[in-house]
């Protein structure tokens, strides 16, 4: 899995039928650092993310797992919303600060 | 999933026999801010995505999962049509205006 | 899937029991403008493909959806041959006029 | 499967339900010559790795086929705590001695 | 598959229950004209590859296709001992002359 930053919504009717009802959101990888990297994804939500949010995604035949996204063609999934997270010792990341340290 | 344009189409007679029928798209990777990007793959489409429509596509074994691509040797599918996206609020692309942003 | 061009021949006698009876290509990647890229990958080959020959792989779990490479411990996959292609509405490749344009 | 560093932890009480009672482990890679690379990934934890710990890590489907992650949407399991390991006849890490040679 | 050159081993005790009796082994990719890449994987032997061998390896779910990686938690497995592969025509390794033409 990766850290990535919620940062848009992806909307589209011409679609596999197995996709509908699925949330699409555009998600920008984040490193340990809490900086934002020039790479993202498209990924279906399971966990009702939202804009800004902080998120764990996960990729590949993985992003599969969930009960929403069982059996769908999609290859990423955000199957967690990220309260804390530290790095030798030291937060980086604390949700209820609000509080995206970015380097 | 990534976003991406379809650029061009891809004719072969000498295949695997479990593709027959499918068609095979080139699809250029678009950037959230709908730059293109010097990324291709080859993807089988699963919607009836034509030349120059911006797409979401899906690889690894989840591009085998609708129903045209079941059981099938492909690692790539066009699996929706693009109608709208939005990054931070503004509207990066929108279909029904036949406007692709790129910076 | 990506184009690949077929540029040579790999032997290998001690491997595993189930790769019995596979031809082991080495393919070097080509890009859409028909350019030969540094980046290669030996396949197996399901489609009796030749030295030189412009073909598609797959690559990951859909390399052993072909019935040559069915369960068998290989990630890439020569699934077809390619007869021609087109970006932008200018044919790129044409194998009838073994013709493949490099920039 | 790549050498990783344990170097932080993540916290995370909104996720899918599969992942209850897994820990996630951030762990930075760690090149052959035992130096820590610019690369990370947040890892499911099956062997009870602590920080600062030197391990094996499996990305992909393959990070579904422990007793912990079986089923559940991970893309990434730490499967290994590494003991020691060697490059051409030179030992360049070993637990026993606390010491990971960077260079 | 990639080709790589067993460069080292790699040891563990504290692991996933399934990969008792595994074998690890450090792997360097080497490219098409036979030079050590700077890139490596820990792979599982499913074919008694030693220090020095050139391989070829597999990686993904693919990696779990031999009878002694079958269902387990690893992401790469050398899959055959290469003893012989062409290039344009041209050898550029033969195993029985122990000779590896590196650029």
């Amino acid at each position: 899995m990766l850290f990535g930053k919620i940062t848009g919504t992806v909307v589209s009717t011409m679609k596999d039928k197995k996709l509908e009802g699925l949330r699409f959101l555009l998600v920008q990888v984040v490193d340990p650092d809490g900086k934002l990297m020039p790479q993202y994804v498209v990924a279906a939500d399971s966990v009702g993310a939202g804009i800004d949010e902080t998120v764990l995604f996960a990729t590949g035949s993985s992003a599969r797992q969930t009960e929403k996204t069982d059996n769908k063609p999609v290859d990423a999934v955000i199957m967690a919303i990220v309260d804390t997270w530290d790095v030798n010792g030291k937060t980086i990341y604390d949700k209820s600060k609000s509080d995206l340290i970015t380097v």
